[in-house]
């Protein structure tokens, strides 16, 4: 098969792979579209040693199963791979699982190519009307569904429930669409970069500001570098929450004194629960989380580019889903 | 009246000072025992920008209410003087109040004295049968009920319900008993101090060690410190929750990659609520904070002594309380 296969920092290679070998229980997927993610990126730039060359990344994926009793099933796929049997998985909180996996991360390759195997029971049946480029969106808008449930979960009572969000890429869009679902209309995006800031508010409808000095009920960190946290820590009101996605930087940001002054609350947040999925999926396909048409489509061969683009700042939409059949 | 008054930085000056003069709702109260908090070593230290010299420090006080009605009552201080009016107030959060005081910090001086000056409402009655040196713990013990009672309503299901407590000075032993009287058997403290840790271990029936590579599912820093949090952050379990009280150090010393790949939640907490406050003086009146008998008593007069035997890290008791009636 083709693949996108990441080689060593800023160096993508397609290139012939040999095609995947199911493992039982699992279901050969061909691959129809499958979205670029920020970790892509942080690893793309050598920055993530979970992920080291050679290795075909990707993991926001749908596509058609192909052979056995479901073949010809269109499908999103949950790419957390989970033992199902240990306390974390049987509580329902399968992403603490000690021994998961992810497609992308070895021993799993990633969906940046023509086929890729999952166990059946990651596989998320996708109604006929909807795009499989819109089901392939199911990833990254479960990471901030979770998030989100998350932090109304743990926010005690509060005057308002103003939320913010600190960037404006997919996963903070996506945040901001799961507060809006979740019923927090009030909601705002922090994005500095021009381009994209105006594409939130042009073509998205979002209220996207350059920067802020209000305080909010929820404040989520969809970039995690030291600088956004030191802002969340800054935007969250006293008794707020602030979720924290991303893992740009390891240590460093939070005003813990404020924090504790305050009694703010942070919440690390990893993925989703098979649950957060499922339900995440729901929602796209009924329509809770808008039109989902903020994507931009390019062929898996021209992958090489897409990242170059996106590392340079000038693609103005927060995803770029790639598609590998041609 | 007689004062102990922090004049700059590891100075204390036991001399006259005019007596309080109470404002309309407020009674004078004559302080029979107050404690030193780990705050007012801070101050001691100059570390405190909110506890500027000449101050009269002290928080943990509780005495006898001298005119008025309700005079010759037994009373313990909740400090935490609050608007009653605004959003924070009114759902039962006080400690969040954006005007909220606290004695020994301006405008309102502390207990160090033999009077001070207190709102109707802070006074809660003591039973006869306790020693209002104990129930001059109401204090710190409040502090340490208000983390728990957050933490446990945090924890989402997790299978054990382990806690351990970084640091074994008043706060972290109070965590400790207020663990305990919130159901969680299985309590552990870490106290480098080998004199304070063998108090615990021997005078105090608490599980004390010197370090621990465990993993819990409650863990509350009673330091703050960038090194506490550091440990924190590595002992709590995946789906954790760490507890912070203290205001040791302004940043630093989280594994936010950590947390967020496990999910790990950050609780700043301060203080306590009105009703924290009362329900863990009814623990202390009833016997469920256990016999609190782990403090030693000095005169406020040799007050600076005291302060000095703490910073050497020579006193093996978490807490010292002084009295200010001879």
């Amino acid at each position: 098969m083709k693949a996108l296969v990441y080689t060593g920092p800023e160096t993508l290679d397609y290139r012939e792979m040999p095609d995947p070998a199911p493992r039982e229980g699992e279901h050969l997927i061909r691959v129809d579209s499958v979205g670029i993610c920020g970790s892509d990126m942080h690893a793309y730039l050598g920055h993530d040693n979970r992920r080291p060359a050679p290795l075909i990344l990707g993991h926001e994926a749908a596509g058609v199963i192909t052979g056995g009793l479901r073949d010809g099933e269109r499908v999103t796929v949950n790419p957390l791979v989970t033992c199902g049997k240990c306390p974390a998985c049987i509580s329902g909180r399968e992403n603490l699982c000690p021994t998961r996996q992810i497609i992308s991360m070895p021993p799993r390759e990633g969906a940046f190519a023509q086929w890729v195997s999952m166990p059946e029971e990651n596989l998320v049946t996708v109604p006929e009307t909807v795009p499989l480029a819109k089901a392939a969106l199911a990833e990254p808008l479960a990471v901030s569904w979770h998030a989100v449930r998350l932090g109304l979960e743990a926010l005690r009572p509060v005057v308002d429930r103003s939320a913010i969000v600190v960037g404006g890429g997919a996963i903070g869009l996506a945040a901001a669409l799961a507060l809006r679902a979740m019923g927090v209309t009030d909601v705002t995006i922090i994005e500095p970069n021009e381009q994209r800031r105006a594409f939130l508010i042009d073509h998205c409808n979002e209220k996207a500001v350059q920067e802020s000095d209000g305080q909010f009920a929820i404040v989520v960190d969809a970039v995690g570098y030291a600088a956004t946290r030191a802002a969340a820590s800054a935007l969250a009101q006293p008794g707020g929450v602030i979720l924290h996605i991303g893992l740009g930087e390891d240590t460093g940001g939070l005003d813990v004194r404020r924090m504790t002054l305050q009694e703010i609350t942070f919440i690390g947040t990893y993925t989703y629960t098979a649950e957060d999925f499922r339900q995440t999926a729901t929602a796209i396909f009924d329509g809770r989380l808008g039109p989902l048409d903020w994507f931009e489509t390019r062929s898996l061969s021209d992958g090489a580019q897409a990242f170059a683009d996106i590392r340079s700042g000038t693609v103005p939409n927060p995803k770029i889903i790639l598609t590998p059949q041609g």
